[in-house]
């Protein structure tokens, strides 16, 4: 009887338990749709500010405005942590064309993939060795690339229903293609965009030379996928084909820049911070509404829930914007060596950095044990359909936490991610394409994870 | 050890065949998203043809265009079935506008809501009555409304995640407002539209007036979400504001249509019958994109997907593009007349009508029995994120189906929900709206649902 009445009280309180969460969730919800200011702000990065590339006038100007935002909240503090950041600069627009015949030429989109260097300054214009794929520069040879333009042409694997995992199989050619075409003697490099539509617009996005100081660099550019395509079938027509192009992009020295963060204390476990993120960085052809703006006004949003609803955490948050994801990650790199330097732990990182699309799940990389926790809350998510949880990475920015912070669990929010590989790092990547309720929605979840992980903890041993 | 090896044999059995079925999904999903011509048709439908008002030319030239698609295709026969369909046109675009004192005035957007009638051929100016459903006439009193124009500005609930619940909820206004109205004396209605974004652009939608035909009619409009909070604060501060608009919209003789079907028939059980459809018929404003061209081009790629893959249906599949399902639902009643008239034994019906966004899974309108197969086949869809099943309606068009086919399943596509109220019955439901890959993924769920039904049929008893 005793047995039963403990059994009964149990059930109750993990009722009433889960019941309070389920409200608490659903008010999260309730007020990101119809209260939240995180369109407004995105609004006002993309459209007052624009492209906020590392180094840039308008990154210090969004530094500015999401610390004024953020003091505007009922927080503890806001401030600015300073962090050295390259410069890279794109120059004039670039310019480029297919070459089938002397004087028979066809313009096509290209742009310059951030860090690379300019062509010289009346251009490039060489025959052209197509390959998909590193693995190829090797059978092709030095005889046949020396002198000429590899043309990187892997397009991302459509099959792949998340979208990232064909990003990450194509990504290579673009981060490391120039690294490695050089070796073969190979003057300049085009990329087939990363992107899963065929258009016209080309992706821009990281490349990285030799670190070797000695090593040659050579001009890298991303053609739009319609034209990698074109490229393709004049070359197979024509494997006499040159192409042409100019770039006037460069690097200059670093510059100061920072981290934007804003913290609420915490009234019971002020030690144990919770810090969630986007970056506030992006490149220069859109406005980086999705990549990554759509992440720093979710982050935002967390506080500005938390106000709203009148929650007080037991637990410090932080949210921060990081700077310079998109060619250093050292607004990341700079936080965590802050957190380790000041002994502070940090139990918990989330970040957004897929998009602002329709949320549907996260990804947790966590031990087994904490793993299970965050799989008990699933049926929380259920009712917004964002409970597709997987075991996965956090996010870049957060990344560099995992070393120092023993135990600590990193997630990211996992956004349908359909329509993502037609913005990223391209002049699509605006605000017209951000819809406000799946922007909101994904504010909302990432804040009732946060709720639940400030109530309960990370179990850690 | 008997048992046992039944039991083995048992479940290796079940995991042969789990591992056929998760083959063949694997393979229509991948053939979706590399071969399908989902994109083209769609672009075909929406750019060469456009918006397709029931007995338009445009219906029509819609009705041969994918009647002449599916004959390309390798499948048994394809017809078109008669249905005389109703015949309402717009005329010249409206105009209106919010007059504060004589001279005084702010132009809106509105448009005619389907089947309204004119306004008199200069225009219509009366004071207005705001109310917010259809409910408060009642209590404001025929003294108050007698004359004026009743302004219904209930808006849709944005906390509903599901946005169809919230269209759901505010439609009585759009439906039944006016021949409400009338009856409290009003002149004519002004409806807000039915969106989720605060924008310019006014949804349209089917009004219907009383059934009597001595019951008068009068001009109903939608005015778009901004204007409409525009009207609401205007009329907060003068009272006395009039409203003035101007359409020309009629209602003329029915006229011949036609549902385009095409059939493959079964190998083993050619008397039952799978039916898959969206409707052919779109509202005007925009070209019908999500709307359902969308739910049309999936369902022809069901059958163009079976075609590439090599799969031959044991049950007799039939693609039907239904026409007037927006403002009479004509065909999908013909059809279903026909059906039963023909003593024709349906198992199982699919429609897609809710845009041609990411598929998230199924409402599935089916007996216990019948609905505990379906879910079984849910882990089938966890890999392509399509695995939300839930009990209900299947849509418009196949619903009439429901009464003569006894133990028929009628099921529907649910795509993501969150921009569909952007785009629904608007001048944005456009191609440039609809993302291939989104399109493709709906397809492809929609032909593994299908062919899961071919291979086990449906419980029944």
């Amino acid at each position: 009887m005793k047995y039963l009445l403990s059994l009964c009280l149990l059930v109750s309180i993990a009722v009433s338990g889960q019941s309070k969460d389920e409200s608490k969730i659903r008010e999260i919800f309730d007020t990101a749709l119809t209260q939240s200011s995180t369109y407004d702000w995105l609004n006002y990065l993309s459209n007052q500010i624009g492209g906020r590339l590392s180094g840039s006038v308008q990154a210090e100007e969004a530094v500015q405005y999401t610390l004024q935002e953020l003091k505007k909240l009922d927080i503890n503090r806001a401030y600015l942590e300073p962090v050295m950041v390259p410069k890279w600069v794109r120059g004039p627009s670039e310019f480029a064309y297919i070459e089938t015949s002397p004087g028979n030429t066809t313009d096509v989109p290209i742009c310059a993939l951030g860090g690379s260097v300019a062509t010289p300054p009346l251009g490039l214009k060489a025959e052209v060795v197509e390959v998909h794929g590193i693995k190829e520069l090797e059978k092709i040879g030095k005889d046949k690339i020396k002198g000429k333009i590899v043309f990187f042409n892997e397009p991302m694997d459509p099959t792949l229903i998340q979208t990232l995992g064909a990003y990450g199989k194509a990504g290579s050619q673009r981060v490391n293609g120039a690294a490695e075409a050089v070796k073969y003697g190979a003057v300049g490099v085009i990329v087939r965009s990363l992107g899963l539509r065929i258009d016209d617009f080309p992706h821009t996005g990281v490349t990285r030379y030799s670190e070797d100081p000695s090593a040659e660099k050579i001009p890298a550019a991303a053609i739009s996928t319609k034209a990698a395509e074109q490229l393709s079938k004049t070359l197979e027509l024509n494997p006499k084909t040159k192409f042409f192009f100019k770039q006037s992009c460069r690097t200059l020295p670093d510059v100061l820049s920072h981290n934007v963060i804003a913290e609420i204390k915490g009234t019971t476990y002020p030690d144990e911070i919770i810090v969630i993120g986007g970056h506030l960085d992006s490149w220069d052809l859109g406005d980086g509404s999705h990549d990554d703006g759509a992440g720093c006004v979710q982050s935002m949003a967390v506080m500005e829930l938390f106000n709203k609803i009148n929650y007080k955490p037991k637990r410090t948050i932080r949210v921060v914007m990081f700077m310079n994801e998109e060619n250093g990650l050292r607004g990341g790199t700079k936080y965590a060596e802050n957190a380790a330097k000041n002994k502070e732990k940090h139990i918990f990182g989330l970040e957004s950095d897929l998009g602002g699309f329709t949320p549907r799940g996260f990804t947790i990389g966590a031990n087994e044990q904490q793993y299970k926790q965050f799989e008990s809350w699933k049926p929380l998510f259920e009712p917004y359909f964002v409970n597709h949880f997987t075991q996965g990475g956090g996010g870049a920015d957060i990344g560099p936490l995992r070393k120092e912070q023993k135990g600590i669990v990193l997630a990211g929010l996992r956004p349908d991610s359909q329509r993502y590989f037609v913005h990223h790092h391209t002049a699509v990547d605006t605000f017209e394409f951000v819809n406000k309720r799946e922007l909101e929605l994904g504010a909302a979840a990432m804040a009732s994870l946060v709720y639940l992980v400030d109530q309960y903890g990370i179990p850690n041993k």
